[in-house]
C-alpha cells in the first residue's frame, strides 16, 4: 500500500517513545463482558503520561527537530489534550512552547499545560481562527507548528497504540475481530490502523465519533473529506474536529470499515461503567469507544473487540454529572 | 528467618495466579511527583479483578483445595473485598461460595459479589459476631472457610503484590526508599513485606491504617497485639479490623518499620489527587497510602516511594463527595 505512514515508521517510533511514554495496559472486567455480551479489552491510554495518546505523537514529532529547530521553540493549537501532549514532550526535550488553546477549554487541560512550562495563548472558539493564529506566531518566532493530527511523524507516534494493542491481545492469547478508536481529526485511527493492518489482519478497525460531528461516517461513505455542519454541541470537547485531516482521510479512507456516531448520553453511561467496572477515570472522549459497545451500536455478541480509552482529562464536575444516580 | 510464609511461598502462589489474576502497572504522574517532592510510584491494585488485592490471596487459597473440599465449597465473612476475591476465584474454579458481609457495606461491593455468583448471608456490623456466623455456616455445610487474612495460603497470595512492585521498579531503573501500604488485617502487608525483604532489601516498609483505627502503630510498638478501642469511625470501610491478626502480626512485627494512622480528610484529598493526576478510581481504603504521602505525613522529599493503592470499589455517591470542590 502506498500510504503516507508505513509500518516501518510506527516501529521506529515506538523506538523513540519508549521510556518517555507508558506502554498502557489492555484491561477487561468480566462484569463488564457480561453486560456487553461479548470480550471487550480496553486499552487504559488514559494512563499515559499526560492522560492522553497524544503525548506518543508529539513527543515522536518533538524528538525529530534539529538543535536550531529545538532552540527557536515549538507552536501548536489544541482544545487541550494535544497542548499538553506537546507542553509535556517539549519540557522533557528542553524545548520552549506556545500553545494556543480556546478560552474553554475544561479547567484540567489549562491547568495541566502551563503546570508542564508552555506559554498559553487563548481564542475563542466561536470567533477566532486558531490555525491562523498559530501560523503567526510560528511565523514570529521561527517556530516549528505541531500539528495534532495531520502530520506524517505525528501519526506515527500514535500508530504506537495499535503496536501495544496488538502486543497484549497475543499474550492474553485474544484474536481481535474488531478494534473501536475515537477519532476527531483521525491520527489516532490512522496510524493504529496502519499498525493493526500489518500486526493483526484480520481485525475490522472502526472510527468513534460524537453525534452532530460525524464527519467521518460520512466523508468515509461519500469517498471525499466532508465538514460538520456548524452549530452541533458536544461534551466529548476532544472530538470537535471540523473535518477529517487530508492524511488521516487518505489512510483511513483506506484501512478503516467505517464510523459510529455516538450520543453523549451514551458517552455518559459508558464513564460512568468505566468507573464501576474498570475502575478508570476517562473524559467524555475517552469513553465514546466504549459506549459504542455498550448502547449495543456496535453489536460484541460472541466477538473480541478492543476499545481504546484515551484520554482522561476531565474536569470533577463532569464527571461527577456522568457518574450521578443508577 | 523462621516465619509462618516463605519467599518460596509467594513465588509459587505468583506461578498458580497467573493468567487469572492482573499484573497491575506500576504508573507515576510528574504533576503528582513535584506536588509530593519525591518521586511517588504507585502500584496500581484497583486494576486487579475484583478491584483489589484480595483476589489474589483467594484464588491461591482455593485453588490449592482438593475435589472433595470443592464440591463442598467455601465460606466468608468480609466487608466486601475478600467477598469479591473469593466469590470470583470460585467462580473461576467452579466452586460455590457462601459469604457473609455487612448489611451496611457498599452497594457496589454487596452487587459484585452477587454478579459474581455468590450467595450473600447478611449481617448487623454492631449487633451480631461474623466470625462465629462463617464458622457455624462453614460447619453446617461441611465447606471449608476461608479467612481474610490470616492464612499461610492467603498471605503468599497477596505477597505477590511485592514481586510485581520489585519487579517493575527494577525494569523502571527505580530503587524503593519505602513502600507503603493500607493495612487492615495486615495480610497484603505481611505478604508484601515478605517479598519485597528478599528482592528490594534497602526499602522500609510502613503499613497505613485509617486515624481511630491506629491498632497497628500501636501493637508494632508495644510489641503485642492491641485492639482499637470500640466507636470509632471511617470511611475506610475495608480497613476496620479490630485488631492485627495472629500470623500477619508475627510477621509484620518482623518486618515493618512502623504504621501511619492517616485521617479521613486526607484520604478523600488523595482520591481527588488520584482522579486528578493518576486517572485512577480509589476507594478509601485505595488512597489512604497516596494520603499518607500528599499529607506530608509521610516525608517523601528526595526519595522514590511505593504507594499501594487498592482495592477501588467504591459507591458513586461517596466518590462524587470525595472530588468535589477544589
Amino acid at each position: 500500500m502506498d500510504l503516507p505512514v508505513g509500518f516501518e515508521d510506527i516501529v521506529e517510533a515506538a523506538r523513540r517513545i519508549e521510556g518517555a511514554a507508558v506502554a498502557t495496559p489492555l484491561v477487561e472486567s468480566p462484569l463488564l463482558n457480561r453486560i456487553a455480551g461479548g470480550r471487550i479489552l480496553v486499552k487504559a491510554e488514559g494512563l499515559q503520561r499526560t492522560g492522553s495518546f497524544k503525548f506518543r505523537g508529539a513527543f515522536n514529532r518533538l524528538s525529530a527537530l534539529d538543535d536550531d529547530a529545538r532552540r527557536a521553540g515549538v507552536v501548536a493549537y489544541s482544545t487541550g489534550n494535544h497542548a499538553q501532549g506537546v507542553a509535556a514532550a517539549a519540557a522533557l526535550l528542553d524545548i520552549p512552547a506556545v500553545i494556543v488553546m480556546p478560552a474553554d477549554a475544561p479547567a484540567i487541560k489549562l491547568e495541566n499545560t502551563k503546570a508542564y512550562g508552555a506559554e498559553i495563548v487563548l481564542y475563542d472558539r466561536a470567533r477566532d481562527n486558531r490555525e491562523e493564529m498559530g501560523v503567526r506566531l510560528a511565523a514570529e518566532r521561527s517556530a516549528t507548528l505541531v500539528p495534532s493530527y495531520d502530520d506524517a511523524r505525528v501519526i506515527a507516534g500514535q500508530g504506537t497504540v495499535g503496536l501495544e494493542i496488538a502486543a497484549a491481545a497475543e499474550a492474553m492469547g485474544a484474536t481481535l475481530d474488531a478494534v473501536l478508536i475515537p477519532c476527531g481529526g483521525g491520527g489516532l485511527s490512522a496510524g493504529t490502523a496502519i499498525a493493526l493492518k500489518t500486526r493483526c489482519p484480520g481485525s475490522e478497525i472502526f472510527a468513534v465519533e460524537p453525534e452532530g460531528f460525524d464527519d467521518w461516517a460520512r466523508s468515509l461513505k461519500a469517498g471525499r473529506r466532508l465538514a460538520n455542519a456548524p452549530g452541533a454541541r458536544s461534551f466529548c470537547d476532544a472530538l470537535l474536529a471540523p473535518t477529517p485531516g487530508e492524511l488521516t482521510f487518505e489512510i483511513n479512507a483506506r484501512l478503516l470499515s467505517g464510523a459510529l456516531a455516538v450520543a453523549d448520553e451514551a458517552v455518559a453511561k459508558a464513564m460512568k461503567a468505566a468507573f464501576s467496572h474498570l475502575k478508570l477515570v476517562l473524559e467524555p472522549a475517552g469513553a465514546i469507544a466504549l459506549a459504542a459497545v455498550l448502547s449495543g451500536q456496535f453489536d460484541c455478541h460472541g466477538k473480541t473487540v478492543c476499545v481504546v480509552c484515551s484520554g482522561a482529562n476531565v474536569d470533577a464536575e463532569t464527571f461527577r454529572r456522568a457518574i450521578r444516580g443508577k
